[in-house]
């Protein structure tokens, strides 16, 4: 086996056992990328010679015997929306062009502080403002799209070309590329990983975390960005009251995706979790509270360029932006006294169980190209809306969110279970997770 | 001395040591009312019976011996936008007609548990959203403005038909009233004292506060409005750093009104307190956050009424809820990050000083019907326009604001010193503003 095929947490070990150095680990999946990046594209910039010396750093200070941790010498990509000083942070957007971040954000800091080495920066959706991230191609299917806006982070963990990776997710933006290319994704509560340093799209929805091969090495990203204690994923789940959802997220469900999830919720069932049927509330109001809150935040915040430099955004996005200057304060204050009462239901919802089960997406990867998604009963959405649509509510309520690969449908390509949980509750999240999760080999050649 | 001519506390010591039965001071009052109420007009509604059995049962349980506390057996005045079960809640509007309110606000609830005795409803600017109160007169000067939106509650306070009362301040509506009338008022911290069952003009604005005669009077209600300790208001202010504002709120203030407010100034300082230079923060922001925030949520509360039945709302009202309907998310959105800077520019000015010692407002009560003001540089801005400037800037940055009456100008007409301080810095400005006040005596006949 390869280093680079290690899991986080098999390759962590290995380095503080001294059986690998991040030396040979980093030269692996250098070579990895070589092998399979031309093909997916999913990094922006690849930062090999900074890398390497870190690597080198690593490897000196932990046979000196200072290890500081899990994530020492674990080699990680970064969605470029994240700062890190001296480099650009381009949000895969020609408007950033000649830009450099002049200090790191928080949690770059807090992961370079914890000794991990930075491979590169991966693409999102520009500016993080889509599902698609074009740039980048599925791990699984080069024809098919890898999700996003953290394609490129998802992608580069499922090929093996970092251990692991950050990203961002305003409606999904993490457990939807996660779920399309296999890999664990984590939106952990709102505010819980600091934003600093990390492009905005909508503030008041925007949470940063981590995308990982294995439910087991997204517990040991988490502590590192939140500077909380770890906690036990030790996949127990015995009494644990998973609920299931009676509307909403199984309603325009592909039956394939259906009958994987339902199969992973069998599992946490037969391994003494009690099953609690649970009523999704307000439910009608999801998206346009997602998009009411969403379209003038992002406004808000592209403003000037948008009237500078309109024509250097993509065309998708340059609608979306130019939206938001049409929306009132009145639908704005809608949206946001709708989120408030659509969080206090979620809150009461979420006292009858410890966690919540549910598809992370309605279908798996789309062919690149496909606009909209037809259902049996001839009802038709657009492949964002489908794709937002069961990942908003954790968005708009803030309660932490992990998608795990569970399976694959006839084509092979990944299906995500999503679990989501009362605010701060990441550890049940993990546990649960770590309990049913099907990880799948690398992939991407 | 007739019983309604007595201070809060002095009435409130009177019925402790039962020299003074609540229902002589109840009667006084209500004999005060029909002496002035004609001419003044600070009542919507009367509830006289209900007010005398209250006062009866309060005879009662005080003679068992049972003294609830200090507010036991006090006459007080609630503004009409504060909920009282089985009343109806007008807001001096016509929209209002036939309303009934089922429950108690928190706020009367936790007045009438401490014992006090409801006298009536006051009036306030429609919906409170003016300054001017037109179905009341000023106290001093029948041809003048009483100020608003809680005029009525500081007129019934300063001609002695109610011990205390309550108001609501989104933009100065306690402390314009208040020092117009020459009365106590006191904007607490936001958030301080619930405002469930207050009708709202803008929620993250609104402030419900007492008015009362003199500081020692508003140290007695605002524990029972917080649920909190009552603190020491001796007026010993040796050592106080007063923060004398270099900019802002000594800019277009009457010559006469300066005067009055330095003089109470130098007493602080004669006093033992240290005067301190200070800049105010992002002042040409004010205006634009104060009306950004304002207006489209005053519109989101009436939306309804306001398409159903606009020609109930004074035409004055109805043109500010209208042009709520036509500001953009965008406009709101830079009001509400212009605030969040302008509290953090706030607070890191309050570290340098206790309280802060301005003006309440730059001018005593206009005639009624002045429509502008002219400045001596010759600018003009709307007597509205005039009133807020000075209040707006404790209502978009939290902070708790007391003004209290100072003396008067040649005209007899009061004159207020407003002070503020850091977030539940209350007891500092009670402390403050007892040691400057110059209560007046009652008026109105």
């Amino acid at each position: 086996m390869r280093p680079h095929e290690l899991t986080l947490a098999a390759a962590s070990r290995a380095v503080g056992a001294r059986e690998l150095s991040p030396v040979e680990l980093l030269d692996s999946v250098l070579t990895r990328l070589e092998e399979v990046e031309p093909r997916l594209n999913a990094y922006v910039t690849v930062t090999a010679d900074r890398a390497r010396a870190a690597a080198r750093q690593a490897e000196r200070d932990i046979a000196a015997g200072t290890l500081r941790g899990p994530l020492h010498g674990m080699p990680m990509a970064l969605k470029d929306m994240v700062d890190v000083a001296g480099l650009p942070t381009s949000g895969s957007s020609r408007v950033r062009a000649g830009h450099r971040a002049d200090a790191d954000s928080a949690v770059a800091a807090r992961l370079t502080g914890a000794g991990a080495v930075l491979v590169g920066k991966t693409h999102t959706h520009e500016f993080a403002y889509g599902l698609i991230t074009p740039q980048t191609a599925n791990v699984r299917d080069a024809g098919r799209i890898a999700g996003g806006s953290s394609g490129g982070s998802a992608v580069a963990v499922a090929a093996g070309t970092a251990a692991f990776a950050l990203g961002t997710d305003t409606g999904g933006s993490i457990r939807v590329p996660a779920a399309l290319n296999g890999v664990v994704g984590l939106k952990p509560t709102y505010d819980l990983v600091p934003r600093d340093g990390v492009v905005p799209l909508s503030w008041s929805l925007d949470h940063v975390g981590p995308l990982t091969r294995t439910v087991e090495d997204a517990a040991l990203v988490l502590p590192a960005l939140t500077g909380g204690e770890p906690s036990a994923v030790d996949g127990d789940v015995a009494g644990l009251r998973v609920g299931v959802p009676r509307n909403y997220y199984f309603d325009h469900v592909d039956p394939e995706v259906e009958t994987v999830v339902r199969r992973a919720i069998e599992r946490l069932e037969s391994l003494g979790a009690r099953l609690v049927e649970v009523e999704i509330p307000m439910t009608r109001y999801v998206q346009a509270v997602q998009w009411g809150l969403m379209v003038p935040e992002a406004t808000a915040y592209h403003e000037r360029t948008l009237r500078t430099a309109p024509e250097l955004y993509a065309a998708d996005v340059r609608v979306l932006l130019e939206a938001g200057e049409l929306l009132s304060a009145g639908d704005h204050l809608r949206a946001r006294r709708a989120r408030t009462l659509l969080r206090r239901e979620w809150l009461r919802m979420l006292e009858q169980v410890d966690v919540i089960a549910a598809p992370a997406v309605p279908m798996t990867a789309v062919p690149a190209g496909q606009e909209t998604v037809t259902w049996p009963d001839g009802t038709t959405e657009s492949v964002s809306d489908a794709y937002v649509r069961l990942s908003a509510p954790a968005n708009i309520t803030g309660v932490p969110a992990l998608t795990v690969p569970v399976g694959t449908d006839r084509a092979g390509l990944p299906i995500g279970l999503q679990l989501l949980g009362r605010p701060l509750a990441e550890s049940l999240l993990l546990r649960a997770g770590r309990a049913c999760e099907r990880p799948l080999t690398l992939a991407g050649s």
